[in-house]
């Protein structure tokens, strides 16, 4: 039985399901690839045994109209050739999201994406219930990135089961595990049976339906693919198992649009894993996502050399107990790249600085990363009698700072052109004006962002021509207040309040 | 007329008064040198004319009993011979401060001193009533050392007159000056008069009554000799007529016990001295103070070589925005001497940065330095209706943070032995425990200080056996709780706000 859609719409995820043989271990004893072509675009992918029999092969499709496509491989005796309509994407479709204009983003389209992301771990590994209250909580919130773990995670106040596991096999018993002696049971713990040669597709199915949700609202899946938290063994895989993994991931959720490819978590906390590891799990997606996906690969201590071309952006955790943030901009110089605050510690109560800052702290983080250019993460830690942490369950926010993103995120998005720049300001402040050149100086836009400091008023003078239109924006109590039009040197009055700014553009010219 | 007393106490001050020539220019014209000694104690020092015909030479003994001098100098035809007794010091005269245990402070006769000062530019060149107000204030509040201005100042919100000038002569007509051209004024500003080579001695002899006044309520007056807000040509005489002040205020100043020796407010934007004029200022002091009080050299920009000999501790202004207290150690590290943070930004709401922070931020900053082993400095700059700020005129505190300052001393003070010393804690804490590496070994006492950070709880293990005394410290709410006794591995638990600190030390032991 194959079933092939009669169409797909844009940057939808075409998918072909056939029969195939089931003698030995179809992972590993056969293949299956795909070709799919419009004439323009030609694509060869890598498909995969969905178990139960089924092989699949995914294609993402950037072109409407009719392609046409083969399926090949030993998995089966015969070919499969046919072709499908490509239709027009849907109103919320934009496509996957490129890097654009040097530091920044846009979807394919050309419609901008400025990414405020958070982390919860393994939402997606959780019960149904606690799910779908997370996309329920993403959704009133304003993220449109969220970072999660493929592999289940081993962490303080996270040592319960996942609902599944990537392989066949058993784990270890973790009902020896008490929040004492968790880090006693790290990497290949006694009492692991897996065979890493058979993957378990509905653990990786109920992760695609879990990036397509994701999807529906809006939501970019910036996917971990390894990470350090292990009590299971994944961390310390054979590279023949490791690739084995990274084929089957790239060939199942390579064509979903809203994939982002994070190659790891803390990649130097993994401590069998050497930097030529990193470089050949780099090659593998380079060679096998036909589509392209951001490449990122995160820290905890030394960064990654972030110039490696593969490299599509900076993923940064921080580097100082008091200063992340404000370094935004010495990172765009050192990696012209997109700069992601991928961890610049949560908002919370934990034990650990970490995981203890206040919510006023993680807007006045965000606020400083955005206005130098850079692209800030949130996440939160509160530890409450149910220990359903947000940073690694999901679940509902607690706190105070998710409130302040959607805010941020519509002064982000009403920039001229792609993404803001810092700019020469003052000593004292923190200046943001867009990135393209022309039009920062056609439109005069900019802000200035005063962080903890509360001055009662800024003095500013341009020309004694140019018009400007003020607001004085409150980032916590998240107002915008128009001040007028003012010329020449003028002075505008500020609360003495922390967390202020300052917003200035060019008045619209009066008809000539 | 000559006047002698009969006796003072151990560190007062001994005064001569006597009459003298009074033709031709007596600043210049005439010279007047005191010699005193007890056998042990032998001092050699210059005189000053202190106008109407009176010439005057201090001394600051430091030992008891009785004493023999003579006063010499072409003021007068015969020298004036002598002797006097020197009681014992009053209970609160402890003598001057001095550098101790490398990186700290104490009274010479070995009672601690731990610096917790403010900064009131020209307090002491305000009105009578303004001046009692803040040496009420003063009082009330924990500060025990005040930096100030011998010069006037002029800058921002202080462009009045000064009770008085240090000079004969008139000054430019203030009344031109406005809020916004006053920095069109500086340096040697059209109109002044003055003769740079006579002083206009009721201005120095209320200085004195000042310094005085501060030593009776414990507050050590650090002077800063030289500073770059300007109207009047101080900062830029000539190198004679800086010689010719530099040694009439050490003649008139060096007997008071709790002077302090700033060679310079920013000196680095003094834009007519080179670092010779510094050096050479400093080689005055250090011939002319017999005492050796204390010397320092304040910086805006680049700091000073605090690793000059004369030198005798850091005194440093921010050179981040972002971070300053949080270098203390490493300062300590480089200069090797005691650290004092002369300006770490100031509790306000000026649209300056340099003063519109948070009292709570204020406080952080305190906090960060003294428990790195320095000693942060404190200044306060709201601007109200009435325009007195307490930087720069004194008067009343408006703010928060100084109502902290007793706290933090009384905490200081119960350090054993002289002084805190950063030590290696964990990534997300600041840790100090006693300079002194046997009484910290001894009392086992150190301090973690969670500054911005909130965790719920804390975990400590130290050994098996030891048995610690722990407390748990607000110290914004300026509360100590005692949390009882811990042996092994405890946990603390904190109240998941910000600003918290836990005290430990061992248990007294049982007898046995």
């Amino acid at each position: 039985m194959n079933y092939i859609p009669k169409s797909v719409e844009k940057w939808g995820v075409f998918e072909i399901s056939c029969s195939g043989r089931t003698d030995g271990n179809p992972f590993t004893d056969y293949n299956i690839r795909g070709h799919f072509t419009n004439g323009a675009e030609s694509v060869e992918t890598d498909g995969f045994y969905d178990g139960d029999g089924i092989y699949k092969v995914r294609f993402m499709p950037s072109f409407e109209g009719e392609y046409q496509f083969s399926v090949t491989g030993t998995f089966s005796e015969e070919p499969i050739r046919g072709s499908f309509m490509v239709t027009p994407p849907s109103p919320d479709n934009h496509g996957p999201v490129r890097s654009a204009n040097q530091f920044h983003f846009s979807y394919e389209d050309g419609s901008p994406y400025y990414p405020l992301g958070t982390t919860c771990y393994v939402w997606e590994l959780q019960n149904d219930e606690r799910i779908a209250e997370t996309l329920d909580m993403l959704k009133e919130s304003g993220f449109n990135k969220l970072r999660f773990c493929l592999f289940p995670k081993h962490y303080n106040y996270n040592l319960g089961e996942p609902r599944s596991y990537p392989y066949e096999g058993t784990p270890m018993n973790s009902s020896v595990l008490t929040e004492e002696n968790w880090s006693d049971y790290t990497e290949n713990a006694p009492g692991n049976h897996w065979d890493f040669t058979r993957f378990h597709p509905a653990h990786f199915q109920h992760i695609e339906r879990c990036i397509a949700a994701l999807g529906e609202i809006g939501v970019e899946a910036d996917l971990i693919v390894m990470h350090p938290y292990d009590r299971w063994g994944f961390s310390c895989m054979t590279p023949e198992q490791d690739e084995l993994y990274w084929k089957y991931v790239v060939a199942r959720f390579a064509a979903y649009r809203n994939v982002w490819w994070s190659l790891a978590n803390e990649y130097d906390l993994l401590r069998h894993k050497s930097l030529a590891d990193w470089e050949r799990y780099a090659k593998i997606l380079c060679q096998k996502d036909p589509y392209h996906h951001l490449r990122s690969i995160h820290n905890c201590g030394p960064h990654y050399d972030h110039t490696r071309p593969w490299i599509t952006h900076c993923s940064i955790q921080r580097q100082d107990l008091y200063k992340t943030a404000e370094l935004t901009d010495e990172w765009r110089i050192r990696y012209q790249k997109p700069v992601v605050l991928d961890e610049i510690a949560y908002e919370g109560n934990l034990p650990f600085g970490w995981g203890n800052i206040t919510g006023e702290e993680m807007i006045r983080r965000f606020w400083e990363a955005a206005m130098r250019g850079g692209y800030p993460g949130h996440g939160e830690t509160y530890l409450t009698p149910e220990r359903i942490l947000w940073w690694s369950h999901g679940g509902k926010l607690k706190g105070e700072s998710w409130k302040r993103i959607a805010f941020l995120s519509r002064i982000l998005y009403q920039t001229p052109g792609i993404g803001l720049a810092p700019a020469k300001g003052n000593w004292d402040d923190v200046c943001a004006v867009p990135e393209d050149a022309l039009r920062a100086a056609q439109t005069g836009y900019r802000i200035y962002y005063y962080s903890f400091m509360r001055p009662c008023f800024r003095e500013f003078y341009f020309d004694d021509t140019a018009k400007y239109q003020v607001e004085v924006i409150d980032t916590w109590n998240m107002t915008i207040e128009n001040q007028g039009v003012f010329q020449g040197k003028f002075q505008i009055n500020l609360p003495g309040r922390q967390f202020m700014a300052i917003r200035l553009q060019k008045a619209a010219m009066e008809a000539s």
